[in-house]
Formats: structure tokens, C-alpha cells, sequence
């Protein structure tokens, strides 16, 4: 299987888990998504994102950002800013947003 | 829909995100999975948790909790270190794990 969870960074770094439930309205949301994934590479300080969905249920996108710096860039972001309000408007049943500091990481790859 | 994402509570609280990847093996996984739910659920300062799973690729968890003590409860909890040696063993291609401090959360929840 070639999908590998973002690795373990060297604390202290940031992290954004958003957790959420969509409504049934889809227009658009896909293209956004893209656009936001390309724009959020784009900042000096990311270190990498990654998303699990169940279907029909529960979607969380963690992002993990090396300061705050990074992390305010992003918020700050109009194009996300306006993804935003679009997701409030329509895309979202529900959500939450953690934002914190990681202390401690680790992690395990199998050996083959 | 009936399922919501766990809510923002008032900071600072512990969040720790468990990503992973697994194997093909499931020989009791199931079973030690709603164990560990049961286990995590009894420790004072336990607030929530939740998951989301693409089917075939990531899964995320996410833990939360009030302080250090409920982690460190969770932590040293001997069912869960056996589970964590099994998952090491057997269950997980590959895992990483962000422990950190919530300093921000908010929520919404669509009106209807």
C-alpha cells in the first residue's frame, strides 16, 4: 500500500485538526479542495496535511505547520478565507477546529 | 444527519492524533478497538474522541483530553500498552502520533 501517514516532526511544531460533517450541496467543493491543497504547499513553514473520510460520515484534515507564522499565513489566506465562507454557507453540516502546539511525536513504519 | 463531530471545548486542553495505515491482518482488531473505547471512556478528564477511515487508505483518531494526568492515565493504561504491542505486531503498516496543547477551537453547526 503506498499511502503512508505524514511523518512524526521534531517538536515543538503546530497542528490544525478540522473535523467535519458535509451537508448534501457539492457544487464546487472538489475544485476548492484542490485549490486550497495547492495554495497551502505554497507557505514557508508547512509541513504537510493529510485527511481521512468515512464515507457518509466523519471527515478529519489534520495540517501540521513548523510556527506560527506558517499557521497565520494560512488563516489569513483571502482564497481560504473565502473557501470559508463557502463552506459555512453551504459545504458543512458541522465542523470543529482544534488548533494547538505538538509536544511529542512518534511514529512506526513496518519493515518488509 | 445524526453523526457530529466531537465539539470545541474551552482551551487549553491535550489532543493526541493517531494516524495510521494497516495491514492486512484483523485477527481481533475489532474486538480490542470497542475495548479500548470502553477503557478510554472510564478516565476521569476524558473528553471525546472520534475517527474517521478512508476506506482502503488513512485512518485518523483523534483523543482529547482535559489534562496531562488524564493522558498520562491513558498512556500507562496496561490493556491499552498490550493493544499498542499488538497493533506494533501486527495491525498497523505504519502509525505516527502528535501529542500536543489545544490553544484555539471553535465549531458550527448548521441551523435548520
Amino acid at each position: 500500500m503506498s499511502i503512508q501517514p505524514v511523518p512524526a516532526f521534531e517538536p515543538p511544531y503546530l497542528m490544525a485538526v478540522f473535523t467535519s460533517v458535509r451537508t448534501e450541496a457539492d457544487g464546487g467543493y472538489s475544485e476548492t479542495s484542490a485549490r486550497m491543497t495547492s495554495l497551502v504547499k505554497e507557505i514557508p513553514g508547512y509541513l504537510g496535511h493529510e485527511n481521512a473520510h468515512t464515507p457518509g460520515g466523519l471527515s478529519i484534515t489534520v495540517g501540521y505547520f513548523r510556527d506560527q507564522d506558517a499557521l497565520d499565513t494560512w488563516r489569513n489566506d483571502m482564497e481560504h478565507r473565502a473557501a470559508q465562507a463557502k463552506g459555512i454557507k453551504e459545504w458543512y453540516e458541522s465542523y470543529t477546529l482544534h488548533v494547538g502546539t505538538v509536544e511529542r511525536s512518534s511514529g512506526f513504519v513496518r519493515e518488509h
